[in-house]
């Protein structure tokens, strides 16, 4: 039997290269050899934005959009919507019973954010409170694997003390997950900054062919190769580390040389990279489009998909009250 | 329209009379001019019973078979248990993601409860959190008033906070309840501390007249009064605070003096008394005979009170979604 995974990404609209390759891509990866749970974490999403709810449901529908376009297959995978689930907030209820606050006050993250976030009031209850939800999440659905980067190691030993604390005051119910450690390359934005929304240096899986070419053309190379003529240098270009995923390795074997030798020009070689990435994404921006027609499309898939966890989540709920006797 | 109170008891077994005159009976006194919404508070036994809950369930069916016994009706009311109404959890979620933990670590009973049990460990979120809890349960059926003794109105103040943030970021939702304060008549247990199971010092309503009669046969009263011979004093008996309740005005008019004149006894006295609070409560008792006799009568009401209470809740929720805009 396939193992279990679950897991989750916030609702922030339209995702861009970085998300794909960060996460998506792996989704994608592992539909075949793992029985998938993937859902929107809109629940999450108040944890930070409870101010402005207002581009939760337009973000959720992008970002769904996204997820099926490029690869996503809810016939594979349960797809679903975390807020149309209910058993995650009993679930979350009860583990926060069991859930010492001092767990939570020392979750690294979250003195963080407390910290760096000054636009924001984040001393809300839920904020403090989000491990648990987390917790609550994954062992609803008794995952045995969570993809993680390494950086997101502590927050699944948080939910592994959870599942084990329960299991300890009222019997075995829940499996520990473990990590299914992903490699997320390094991707960096238009501007050399992390790819992120709020940098505005971003390109999405769903723009235009045309939008990411003006994008790409724009870009700024080496600083140091003043003119034409000057020998460049890949290691200092931003352009290159987006060639280095979407460039055919014998394509930069010419290229690298070239750029060195200035015998190719940033202009031209940025056309080759938008050419590369825009061919690469082609089927699935075009998939896109078709998915969008249908208005109800997303709302369908999520409330299908949300029906079938529903169902996993009623039979771990079933146990848990049986062993927690209420 | 009758204006809507809700108010819930943690399932703690049999009631005695303390919990009947403090709150039972005012619960039932409501009925007819309140659209009533009572539940049994199970979600919150977990805040301070987590390592143990092996006894939820029974005092589950003790607590309601005394509230039906004694008057409430479930005709009238709707009874119902808080964890079968999902609701209640998702409210709960909600509303900690806008609830400052300042809020929470301010809170009076909190703070005393967190210095004074030292058996068990509270520093869980749950226990933190439990004012939000108590908020959802109160708004989620849009209560206007909340039967609260005057110790109790702090709790009602941060119901009313939370109800007041949520509309001023959300839109109006809410109703902000306000206290339908009751007078809870200080009644001792039979060795004279606060009536308590813990204290082993209580009648049950749930008893037998014999259990009844042997407590209070067995009860000290005027401590100065050594002989039978010696005058007593009412206001120095432990038993007279329960002669004020049970025994009719025109017997304690002969009684009183008879006690200062040493013309009646203590046994003959307590007598009178024991067999007034049986006579009472007689028939209360006999129809919990009668309910106890269906094993499922307790599971059937609850889960058809829950199920009423759930259809009102979720019209709630459906107006607290949208407001929200998930």
């Amino acid at each position: 039997m396939k193992q279990r995974v679950v897991s989750g990404m916030r609702p922030t609209g339209r995702l861009h290269i970085g998300h794909y390759h960060g996460v998506l891509e792996n989704w994608i990866a592992i539909q075949e050899q793992f029985d998938c749970f993937f859902f929107v974490a809109d629940w999450h999403s108040l944890t930070t934005e409870y101010a402005d709810t207002s581009g939760i449901k337009d973000s959720t529908r992008d970002m769904v959009l996204d997820w099926v376009a490029f690869g996503l297959d809810p016939q594979k995978s349960v797809i679903f919507e975390q807020s149309q689930v209910a058993q995650h907030a009993e679930l979350n209820l009860i583990l926060g019973m069991i859930t010492p606050v001092s767990w939570l006050e020392r979750n690294p993250t979250y003195k963080e954010m407390l910290d760096n976030i000054e636009q924001r009031d984040l001393s809300t209850f839920g904020f403090l409170g989000y491990p648990v939800l987390m917790a609550a999440d994954i062992i609803l659905y008794r995952a045995l694997r969570v993809p993680v980067g390494h950086d997101q190691l502590p927050h699944l030993e948080i939910t592994r003390e959870i599942a084990r604390r329960f299991n300890h005051l009222y019997g075995q119910v829940f499996p520990e997950p473990e990590a299914l450690l992903t490699e997320t390359p390094k991707l960096l934005g238009l501007d050399g900054r992390k790819m992120s929304k709020s940098y505005n240096n971003s390109i999405y899986l769903s723009e235009t062919a045309e939008e990411t070419a003006a994008k790409i053309k724009a870009m700024v190379t080496d600083t140091q190769r003043i003119r034409r003529a000057d020998p460049g240098d890949p290691e200092r270009c931003v352009a290159f580390n987006l060639h280095r995923i979407y460039v055919p390795q014998e394509t930069l074997e010419e290229i690298v040389p070239a750029c060195k030798s200035a015998a190719i020009g940033c202009v031209d070689c940025k056309k080759i990279l938008s050419d590369c990435i825009n061919e690469r994404l082609a089927p699935c921006r075009a998939r896109r489009v078709e998915l969008a027609r249908d208005a109800s499309f997303v709302d369908d898939l999520l409330a299908e998909g949300s029906r079938r966890a529903a169902a996993v989540a009623a039979t771990t709920m079933q146990d848990v009250r049986a062993a927690l006797k209420v």
